[in-house]
């Protein structure tokens, strides 16, 4: 994962063992034996075999590696990345045009091998690959919640084993400033908590990600979404100070000043610095949300429209974004920008990353701009997998481009959101999804076989946490810090069934409670363990789906999903003493019962349909209830397993007598 | 963990919430501020509370941290490492000498962190705290299997958590040289299969324990165990060349050649090298198991010993031993060996650490020599917790020393030789089980309640995990890697009651075999995985203890029993068709039949008793038989739940008609 372009399978297999060797011919740089090495310690890791870390320089190693040529010297969007994987019996060559084709076939290397009766070894097989769009990226807000470097290499090496070739990192909002700088060093002193990142530590991280064909590309979000930036220089501020870090999360007042000359001076040394850390060609100066508030209450941007012919605050964030352009040019970068940024006489290489969907690419792509695809790909909205699966830049509008403007859809970026992400539960927020929507960006359009996916899926769910990935041992781990010991069976039944609910839910259901979610609120519940899709649900679901499909005749399935309602309905009895230490657990009263309430409607209706019985009226009715109650959430979880089990009543009152 | 030396509880308890700060007065220096910082960092990690890193400057903080001076420049044996910390409904305070007693409180405070009905909370207490042994150590060996950096500042962090305070690296053996010299470069080109430590890594990891109150003593173990010296440098051996890296165990006879000038002119320059990097007062020499046979066999060598009067090899090597120490000495160290190096005329100040026991611990103290105590404490023995807590350096011939002769009992060493070691499971060998050792080293001799100690164990593995420790996480990885799935249900269950066998069986029952385990033999069996003291088997042998104790009457605990004799009885059909896949699973077939047959056994013993019947002597003869076979290892692996069933068994034959 992703689908190669084209494979095709041979019979036999290359046996891995301890003798496994690579040879590299062709060109040559230190960046692919480093990713030699790394594919050496890899294949260690998902087999156990000790490898030596050996480079061989004769044809007969068990891997041929040969890149013809370099990969540009700052990798840009119309890199190669495309290599040809031949595996045979006997030995394996890898050939591509530069070392970014050849870290994407070791990676495809890796996920072919598995363990069978007569040892580790990887299929034969030929495969020619490319990727379908050129930006294939993941965004991570560092801003709201701060994510430590090791979190974010962690990450890195996750985008690299399913061939993203983008870290963009949200490194400023209202809520915090994460790079530390030189020339203004009181935007961390005064707007980050201690959090942020120095430059050494930049430095180092964006080598990382160089080393994986993974271009870093900074975002600092102007005008809007920049409170952090004005705790230490107000004077940036259209409104008057002073300023504090921002605790609550959504849209906030404050904004740049776009009247004055300070502001595009304090810009341009501040974009210089970052542009002299960030090699990428790329700058984000996200430009969302900008609500206009400060800019309506002050007399001086007033005039200053006025003056300028500015008609309203979309032309005044015109102005600024066209200034601003004209810095990041100057400092030798393409600008990006979210959709907000679209202003008249913006140079056509600009690049849109859109949160608003297709047909806003599409508009900007007619008129000359490229564009990557967020829209639907973000991952805090704790949607299935499938759901960002059938997301495609190209379709809506997109499709209805010309040839020349589809080229402008460069791809597109899973969203990492971070109100509800801390370094505890980010992995299990990305992965496995997140390996959906690069297949998605990677792989043909045609690849839509959902089922196919979510069994890959999880063989790469599998994969990723033997490269290191903690996506799903920390579940275990924060359930068992919440109940403050390891006898969590129980707690783990319930956990396995539930689903968080999405940032807006869970923002809703803090104000109808009356409280309000802040960046000082612990994420230590229930909802910031589980993950958000239940693989337990899913399973159930396709049991149910082939029991009814069998006509209620596939006794062993049968027998699977009685035994699973039983262990769900006297699950409340084995928690309840739990729920009773922890503070942490004792909103999972109501979803502890609800839960057992389904299952007794589940083996309800296994019994009516075990007898050729219809369920009564009355007593549909009380169920159906029972799954409306579901609907809604409870301790800001979904039980997952609900429609199956509604499914299996339905079923039990439409057959039988 | 361990337990404090005097600890009076109060009433209430000190709610940890989001606004916690500490306040630093005293002495101060960056160390105990980055102690701080890390310790707000955990004790967010422990309770998912954001905690901003803030060290604040009044006194009405949370936490009042005074420490009255610096510690030595250079941590050493004589450090007051005591504390007090006190902890209020209202507020704590932690006073001690110097940091390293405020970095040991801080961790006492952390361990007293609990989750509550109420929310997170530390108890109210007075601590008096100190330890018993100024020497806590942990011996890692990274020669036979390669540890990475990474892997060894999280036990580092381990240790800090128990407080022990020694990590000695086995930096050289016959297998391998792990840490880059300038002076003599093949040392690790030509000896370390490109596996070793910079000397900037090394530098960092000894920054790295100093700031957690940890002391690194490096091992270069001569005249023997150095095969990977000589095959850089084989004109240091006694026998001629050339030389390969030991693949296999044991002991072997290359040996530096003690009569040649040219060994301690590299030797002198090589410590010289060493003493620079390891700013620790002691080094250790190993001076370990040199079976002589080169020094026979070389003509030269007799003829040396011939002048200079070596009656044998014990002579020639403790020749050998004064002049390294010469050596040692001349660079300001003091040296540190095995129990072999005991020589007459060696200064008073070296230190004998003792693999052979108290006794030879003892000679050497009324001899005046300095000694810790490593025998009993081989973690690769896979002893369970209860029997390394049970060994007390102070006992047997040591505890009849007189007081001055006491003293010279620094303390004592775990030692982790990694034949069978990998980064994959060394935390899972070391974990939790190094934390009763640390317990006998600090706490006072008084403290031997066994059950407290495993209630004790249980709750400091749960704390190292959350700390990053991957004890138990990677055990359920590495099932998942040989089974090449996730559904791994039936494999862990089996997992779970099975425990490896001691590096010793380990390596009788491969030479049984015919075969032979060596550096190149993969370490991703069962064996490898298994943690080395089943819970389960515990907490089931509580229950038949319990079962049999109320005269067969307490039903609830007698359902209990039944229902994991049931599914140890059933799981060998479940885990069958997972054995098939995976030629890392067939071995364990014979042990998942004989979990079925114990199982079985189990329940006709329940039936028997339930029945108040006797069962035959014939059948009582047939399941002695299974017994039996539980007693031999079978894939390595011994099943914990025999001598429990047993139990049961043998009860039921004893009562009953």
């Amino acid at each position: 994962m992703p689908m190669p372009s084209s494979m095709r399978p041979g019979t036999g297999a290359l046996p891995i063992d301890g003798s496994f060797a690579v040879a590299l011919e062709g060109y040559r740089e230190p960046r692919i034996d480093r990713a030699v090495q790394r594919f050496l310690h890899d294949l260690s890791r998902v087999t156990g075999i000790p490898i030596r870390n050996q480079i061989v320089n004769h044809a007969n190693a068990t891997l041929l590696v040969r890149a013809e040529h370099a990969s540009k010297p700052i990798q840009d969007v119309s890199e190669d990345e495309g290599y040809t994987l031949g595996v045979s019996a006997s030995g394996a060559t890898l050939t591509a045009p530069n070392p970014l084709g050849i870290m994407h076939g070791l990676q495809t290397f890796l996920q072919l091998v598995e363990v069978t009766p007569g040892g580790f070894a990887a299929p034969t097989v030929h495969i020619e690959d490319s990727p379908r769009f050129p930006w294939r990226g993941l965004t991570i807000d560092v801003s709201r919640h701060f994510i430590s470097v090791n979190t974010l290499k962690r990450n890195i090496d996750g985008m690299a084993a399913v061939k993203m070739n983008v870290l963009h990192l949200h490194l400023s909002d209202d809520q915090g400033f994460r790079i530390a700088s030189g020339q203004f060093p009181k935007l961390v002193e005064m707007g980050s908590d201690g959090q942020y990142y120095s430059k050494a530590e930049m430095r180092d991280l964006i080598e990382y990600a160089r080393d994986r064909g993974i271009r870093v590309v900074p975002e600092f979000d102007m005008p809007g979404h920049s409170t952090s930036w004005f705790v230490g220089y107000p004077d940036l501020a259209s409104g008057p100070g002073p300023y504090q870090i921002e605790r609550r999360w959504g849209i906030f007042d404050p904004a740049m000043d776009p009247s004055r000359e300070q502001t595009y001076k304090f810009l341009d040394k501040f974009i210089g610095e970052m542009a002299d850390i960030f090699p990428d060609h790329y700058f984000h100066i996200g430009g969302d949300e900008v609500n206009g508030k400060q800019w309506d209450a002050n007399p001086k941007i007033r005039e200053f429209m006025r003056v300028h012919n500015l008609k309203n605050n979309q032309e005044l964030q015109q102005y600024f974004t066209l200034r601003v352009q004209k810095i990041v040019s100057r400092h030798h970068k393409i600008m990006v920008g979210w959709d907000e940024i679209l202003a008249p006489g913006m140079p056509k290489d600009s690049v849109i990353q859109s949160w608003r969907g297709q047909d806003s690419l599409a508009a900007a792509a007619k008129q000359g701009y490229s564009g990557i695809l967020s829209s639907g790909y973000y991952l805090d909205a704790m949607a299935p997998a499938k759901k960002y699966y059938s997301v495609d830049p190209m379709s809506n509008a997109d499709a209805a481009l010309n040839v020349d403007q589809q080229k402008r859809i460069l791809g597109g970026e899973a969203c990492m959101w971070a109100e509800f992400i801390t370094d505890d539960n980010i992995d299990s927020r990305i992965w496995p999804r997140a390996a959906a929507i690069s297949e998605r960006l990677w792989s043909a359009p045609e690849v839509q076989d959902v089922n196919s996916m979510y069994i890959r899926l999880t063989a790469t769910s599998r994969y990723l946490e033997l490269l290191g990935l903690r996506h799903r041992s920390n579940v275990r781990l924060m359930l068992s810090r919440m109940a403050g010991t390891d006898n969590i069976a129980a707690l783990l039944t319930l956990a396995d069934v539930a689903e968080p609910a999405s940032l807006q839910v869970r923002e809703e259901e803090a104000e109808k409670a009356g409280g309000i979610q802040t960046s000082d609120t612990p994420l230590n519940r229930m909802v910031d363990a589980v993950l958000p899709e239940s693989v337990v649900a899913q399973r159930f679901s396709q049991d149910v789906d082939q029991f009814v499909g069998s006509n209620f005749q596939d006794t062993k399935v049968k027998s699977d999903i009685r035994a699973l309602l039983l262990a769900w309905r006297d699950n409340d009895n084995e928690l309840r003493p739990l729920l009773q230490n922890s503070f942490l657990l004792k909103e999972l009263s109501p979803v502890s019962q609800t839960l057992s309430s389904l299952a007794g409607a589940g083996l309800q209706a296994l019994d009516y349909i075990g007898k050729g019985e219809r369920g009564s009226d009355s007593w549909h009715k009380e169920q159906i209830a029972i799954f409306q109650q579901t609907e809604k959430p409870a301790a800001d979880l979904f039980l997952a397993v609900s429609p199956a089990v509604q499914k299996l009543v339905e079923a039990s009152t439409t057959s039988g007598k």
